[in-house]
């Protein structure tokens, strides 16, 4: 019987592989917290941490995973892709609850040109976002 | 009998936790290469990325391991610190070769900010190296 992360990751594969963000959002725990490259403040939220996963999937070209590490319920995933042309190599660094879902989601990306060009497309939707919901 | 990465860990912990450069340099590959957070862009050789980690590791305040995962010779190692009262956090994406020194190391941190001041106070010193290495 494959084991909690396991299960998640296939999952998680699954949805990535298919750009299929709708399936990512029963992933996320109600709670979910994510570290995002731009801000040392978590942003929290299902919703709103699932509208940004979905931004970062659609803005990353050629988004691929590469190693990963489990331990537990704690992964390390790797990627490439790239911005506006410029190649960049992430790791989402992800805690699994209980449940199989993720309790929180660090994304540290380098280097810092490509994470600028990532900031300035996402950033504006991101606002847009924030700014509808109020 | 500790395997190659334990072995590894163990002299690695040891000279970070002291800020011991000079012992952080025979468990570099000659060879070794590092994707560092300004430049796509490998540095390689010895000397230049023991050059370069000891101006990080003296940049960085506070500067802790948390985390770590490893599968065989890959290993990713999470710290935190600060850079001009600026929380960060990172992850070294190491690959050891068979003598068990490290071939490759990829440094990733988080958020931009902190990523941006590092690099100011970096990148000079290292230009400055680089001209009196010419």
């Amino acid at each position: 019987m494959p084991d909690t992360a396991d299960r998640f990751l296939d999952a998680w594969h699954e949805a990535v592989a298919a750009r299929d963000t709708a399936s990512l959002e029963p992933l996320l725990a109600e709670a979910v917290s994510i570290g995002a490259p731009p801000y040392w403040q978590k942003l929290e939220g299902r919703p709103l941490v699932h509208f940004l996963l979905g931004l970062i999937l659609e803005t990353i070209e050629n988004f691929t995973y590469h190693r990963e590490w489990v331990d537990g319920r704690e992964l390390a995933l790797e990627f490439t892709g790239s911005v506006d042309g410029l190649d960049l190599q992430g790791i989402d660094l992800i805690t699994l609850g209980a449940d199989g879902r993720i309790a929180n989601l660090d994304v540290l990306i380098r280097p810092a040109n490509a994470v600028s060009a990532l900031i300035a497309r996402v950033a504006p939707r991101m606002q847009k976002h924030l700014a509808g919901e109020r």
